[in-house]
């Protein structure tokens, strides 16, 4: 990535002038990706192709329609998803902050873009486990302070903790419904390990899953306490179905996250592409 | 926004844990919100709100539906995006292009994420226009040089290079009309700025208006010289409908330019939610 | 219309073959059509087109994908469309039916087909206005008598009554918002003809406006007493931005009614094409 | 259904008001609902609640948002929705067709509304299968000459012949991808069938099975020569996915068959509820 050798007073902007990697870690959206089918699916057309309408000078041009749940892909997770006994985040009556059919209080709308120190947990490479966590695995404490040990990676107040389990290699599968793991379970934290984090006043949490949180096999989303410890008892965003895959593979630990998710007034959610960003050696 | 101040290496970490101050550039977006008619309009709603589904522990959630154009709202136009004479950029042939129902080729998926120097030129301040530039005015190139000059930034290789016209005052209106422009005309550069800004090896542009360049007062979108410039001719990408007024209110006229763009893959835009970060002071 | 001439034993079947003439009632449905902008857009694209995908033998296909409010183009209001005071018809709690995301009691799914009697009442003819009912009119209770007088046609126990004012002259104008009439108003029946139709026991009525009743210069949606009356207080139902003007035009005042909502379960309106359908002289 | 009981001239309506029977021949729309993966899936929400707004006289309302393919359901195919060498019905360029993106040529809104002699042929019961034919079978032209003479319904010219397989059992299956039957394969004619009802000269033809033809196990949509046969060659309609249970039960073979697609001008096909009328005793 080029960018102009001008001398800066801005240390941020000099950093980056030195020389930046950015890691991807969204996921590419297309028709029939893995989704939870709980949530309208992505769709993507094209009204207008070139060629549809060509102006009298030459020129023509192309757009799209898409469609999708805001939970689909990458996203993030507003205090406004979730409620625990009809009350969201700081005790807002749930139902009420519904009413007019968009959550101005709580709302993916309120989440401030994020440029803050991240940390990626690699709990695979702790457990020495090449090919992940396996499937209903739940990440406990001690996997996670472990990770933190091995890595030399503190979490602290304001940090953005991402944990990878390692599920993240099913997400091409050709069967949408591996990755989604409704039957197999799929790893993740629980409560124990949202406790954790919480106790840590992290910003935002994030995993290589759909759910972010442990699934037992068979149970779907019958149980999410993870989601409840975080976003309503604590306000910690969440940031689901995260790529994870290439920080682990080039070690990348610690780095400065960047997450801006669109400002969806009244929304539960966002899709997102955020970023992982490291100075270059 | 609280960072943890742990020592760290990596310089850009180090500068944003010293603090940072983000400026968001993107608008929100509801419902009734001023867009292209010519894209299919934003909407939302719940399909599900809270109390909806209650589980058995207490516990609830709500989410999302959304669809839309994406050249709605702040969103960057992808090389495919608009042809010249059947050819998209680098003699791409566009009709082939979009076989399929999307652009593999030049598609919005394949802009990479950007941290890099951007610059905003804020046209306004130079000729001393408290209320902006007026509608179908064509900001010359001898206006960006000013600009340039009087700000003291330099645009160069590898830069994002932000025009304000001041339009974007008209964002808010409860007509929607006005901020769009067709009847009234809508300031911004035309071919020779584009050709000013190609000349100087940018790598993406943006302005606070729906359509980037100068629209002459009813002529609408039929002809727009910038966009082949740039998009077609050059491979620079034009991000719209950004929001200036913010930086340009606290000056802040160089910093490091963040947009992550959703990985539509095949799609031609993207709504975007870019940021400006500075280091404080 | 050719249907074979076989001898039936089926009065209905041996009617049709005699032959008969179909009257649409319906207004055709595309991009930029009027329609209130209380409803999502109608909006039209071609995911596949021929020859994204061409099999070995040849063949290819192209499909659609369209996204719409219920409420827009000719439609049919269920009685889930309107409360009072939070009851809909029949005392059910509107709140409570809504819980889930649908509306299973008295959604559009619960409206049976209609294959019967139809009145339409020409008023402009009675009004001898060739130009229809003027703006913000409120069709009268004299008016739908004098109407009945002049046609001859009685309005009963079960009939589908028709309502023109001649304001669908305006469907096909360039600028949707003359047809919406927010500002001119729009004619039709108010509380008084409402409650006229009401008492006939008709089994639901129709309007060639999109908000079948009266609209007074200004007032938008702010007051629909006809809605309350017939949906509410009287479950019928209500088929707006019917197209009357065929039929009026050939003096099809008696006919027999047929309507198939789509089975949109919980769904408070359904897009539909009506008929008017007489035997052949 | 009451309907009055006024003197009328119009055989047609004297049928109706003598009493009719009316046989819903179309599928519920909900979420989930068996449907090809080719199309855009069925998804359905109230943008508006009732009390989400509430007026100063106590009034409220409840809207949807619907969007879908339109093959979907119970649904027709117009002939714009298959070509064959890239030509559709009577030799139009089907690529050319499509510039602008939408069929006005062949596209379903001109399709008009029928009523018209409708037969149905119950081929499970001539071949005395109580559990309907199995997946992956081939009606034969001798199934259909058998059931034309058990039935003692003739088959001619501007008919609508709707052909029972006995697979819409299924439709309700907890696990949409069995009436679907890309594995296992799906009941109905094929080209042989096709040509027997083209040469016919039918005006439209329907079966109770999402491809109307048969699919061979796990061959799924690669080759539909009855689709070629009928849509392209003949410029014979297709409606799928219909309910023939209920019309089977009651054994009615003969019928007043009505279709009222929605004009969605320059679409592939359409949502429909066709319905099948017969007299009553």
């Amino acid at each position: 990535m080029t960018t102009t050798t001008r001398t800066t007073t801005d240390p941020l902007l000099a950093a980056v002038q030195q020389g930046v990697e950015v890691h991807d870690l969204g996921r590419p959206l297309s028709i029939g990706m893995p989704q939870s089918p709980n949530h309208p699916a992505y769709w993507h057309s094209l009204p207008r192709r070139h060629g549809d309408m060509v102006r009298g000078d030459g020129g023509s041009a192309a757009n799209d329609f898409i469609s999708m749940g805001t939970h689909v892909g990458t996203h993030i997770d507003a205090l406004a998803h979730v409620s625990q006994d009809g009350l969201l985040h700081g005790g807002v009556d749930a139902a009420q902050a519904g009413v007019g059919g968009r959550y101005l209080e709580h709302g993916v709308h309120t989440i401030a873009p994020m440029v803050r120190r991240g940390v990626l947990l690699d709990v695979p490479a702790t457990l020495d486990l090449a090919d992940g966590c396996e499937a209903g695995y739940e990440i406990t404490v001690a996997d996670l302070e472990a990770t933190v040990e091995r890595q030399g990676t503190d979490v602290g107040a304001g940090d953005v903790v991402l944990i990878r389990s390692g599920w993240g290699r099913h997400f091409h599968d050709p069967d949408p419904s591996v990755y989604r793991g409704a039957a197999s379970g799929v790893p993740g934290v629980s409560e124990a390990g949202a406790a954790w984090l919480a106790a840590r006043d992290v910003h935002a949490v994030g995993a290589d899953t759909i759910a972010f949180e442990r699934l037992a096999p068979g149970a779907g989303h019958a149980s999410l306490p993870a989601h409840r410890v975080l976003l309503v008892e604590s306000g910690i965003y969440i940031v689901e179905a995260l790529d994870l895959d290439g920080v682990a593979q080039a070690a990348v630990h610690e780095f400065t996250f960047v997450l801006s998710p669109l400002p969806l007034v009244g929304a539960t959610g966002s899709p997102v592409r955020p970023l992982a960003v490291v100075s270059r050696g």
